[in-house]
């Protein structure tokens, strides 16, 4: 029996991508993440029932390493609010790095066409889409849920809108949905993913903000009260992280005006020019490549200079009291 | 016809208090605000009915002029989270300057005390009770529409509380809570209340942020970034009013360490000692009169100095880019 289990475990350190899978999968299993179980049992059964012959071990050997090459191996950028605008063209930026990417959004048509742009751009690439309507906590959770089994290399919540009102004025409902899209669903995928990728080395966090995450101007109060939050919850989360010497990096990107469809959304239009309207702004696809080379800086803070429209790199903003 | 309607005219103007009360509710009606309806029903029914006495009209009249000294004369401070700490203080405050009160809480025997302990030391007080969970968007509307029969002229947003771990240790649900009672409550009731009261002379609104609405530590950014958004809302909020030529005005108080059940709720423990282990720090009855203070001055932002614990009024904090 002993003689049987020495055996296994020779043809396991025989094979390296093996035994790293199977070191990888004890750093992962205390973290609850990834592991398909069929799979997973498969190799424990082979173990404990001694094979009749050393090849038919090798067999469930093999399978392993090809589940493990088409789950854990495969790292995936996760992208929220990817049907359109800075999401839309992040997703794509993403892919032209030759990144697997997992698309959220509510637009399951949109997100399809996306899907089809991607392949048919690099068809090597897996792009998996999640329809989810990040104003509904039990999706938020669902979501994250399915996630779990996809190693997840880069997360970038970058879903949200705005409202253009007073507060006075403002729709109710709408802002509550603003509250839980920006505020709410932000903080449970990051606080989820913080909590399983903490100490994975390479992995990142990116949360959009605004230029309004730092300013307030009028009929935009609110909204930008929901950037401010997540402003300081993405630089206080990153620091922290750095004081307890985690792995995972948390980055906030500012973009100020982009042409997109937030005007559209915040004063709930149908069309809306930016080149006739608005005297500066970028376009998404530049907003992207700004987030591009946030993610490879050491820098923590990506944020548009609202007066020069310069993409700046830069330290945290608020004052953050460290307990070191 | 006229000369019966004109006989009533006469009799609203003879008595100042009716007249006045018109007054205030044609000012008050285009902003959806108070009026018993049956009462009001009446009134023009016996308009549009000439009465077949004059006695008769005068009945009703008198009976207007009773409901509206018990509704609409009567001014109320509203104090959510009032069953404790800096609310439960606040209330006791208000009502030592002889102010009507409307208490919002979850738990209904503190804030069965608290009207008791007031009413022992003014019996005249009218002290209404709202038991009420904040983290409820259906009871947060709820108690707003209950509200609307009462004149309010101080709305404070107390409610609130902390959690102490990292983000990537802390309880979702528990922070799920946080961001619903921290930042959308206080959203709604703030939108709503700014809503009808924008006009009012006398009318103020409290926002309970914190020192921490304008820095970061670690082991409470969740919380700090909920006070991080009170602050940049209520401040954005009392300029844009301000920017608007509005009567109501917008307050923001943010204390620092206060001894209340603050630290309790957050780190989950039965017991804390505010004295044992913290060097500095104000009491609930302190922070209650900083927040009278804050009230009756002209400035925006009361504040405790974190290094000083001094109580300082200052201006918005905060960027501010105003369109005039």
């Amino acid at each position: 029996m002993y003689c049987f289990l020495l055996r296994y475990f020779v043809c396991f350190f025989a094979s390296r991508k093996i035994v790293y899978n199977l070191h990888l999968r004890t750093l992962i299993i205390p973290n609850t993440l990834i592991l398909n179980f069929p799979v997973y049992k498969m190799l424990f059964l082979s173990l404990q029932q001694p094979a009749q012959s050393h090849e038919s071990f090798i067999v469930s050997v093999h399978l392993l390493s090809i589940h493990f090459n088409g789950g854990i191996h495969m790292k995936y950028t996760v992208i929220t609010g990817a049907s359109s605008g800075i999401g839309y063209e992040a997703a794509v930026a993403f892919a032209t790095r030759g990144k697997n990417l997992i698309l959220v959004a509510r637009r399951e048509a949109e997100l399809n066409n996306l899907k089809e742009n991607i392949q048919s751009m690099n068809s090597d690439l897996d792009v998996v889409i999640k329809p989810t309507d990040l104003s509904d906590s039990g999706q938020v959770h669902a979501l994250y849920e399915s996630l779990k089994e996809y190693d997840i290399e880069t997360f970038v919540n970058n879903a949200g809108f705005g409202n253009s009102a007073t507060v006075a004025e403002q729709d109710v409902t709408k802002t509550e949905k603003m509250l839980r899209v920006n505020v709410e669903a932000l903080t449970t995928l990051s606080t989820l993913y913080a909590r399983d990728y903490a100490d994975r080395e390479g992995a990142q966090l990116i949360n959009v903000s605004s230029d309004l995450g730092y300013r307030i101007v009028p009929n935009a109060v609110t909204y930008a009260a929901t950037k401010f939050y997540v402003s300081a919850f993405t630089e206080g989360l990153a620091q922290e992280l750095q004081d307890n010497g985690a792995r995972l990096k948390v980055k906030i990107l500012a973009p100020s005006m982009t042409e997109t469809e937030f005007v559209k959304t915040a004063r709930e239009i149908d069309d809306f020019s930016y080149s006739d309207n608005v005297q500066k702004f970028h376009t998404a696809k530049e907003m992207a490549q700004f987030m591009l080379e946030l993610h490879d800086s050491e820098q923590i803070v990506g944020k548009v200079n609202s007066e020069t429209y310069e993409f700046e790199l830069m330290d945290p903003v608020f004052q953050y009291t460290s307990r070191k």
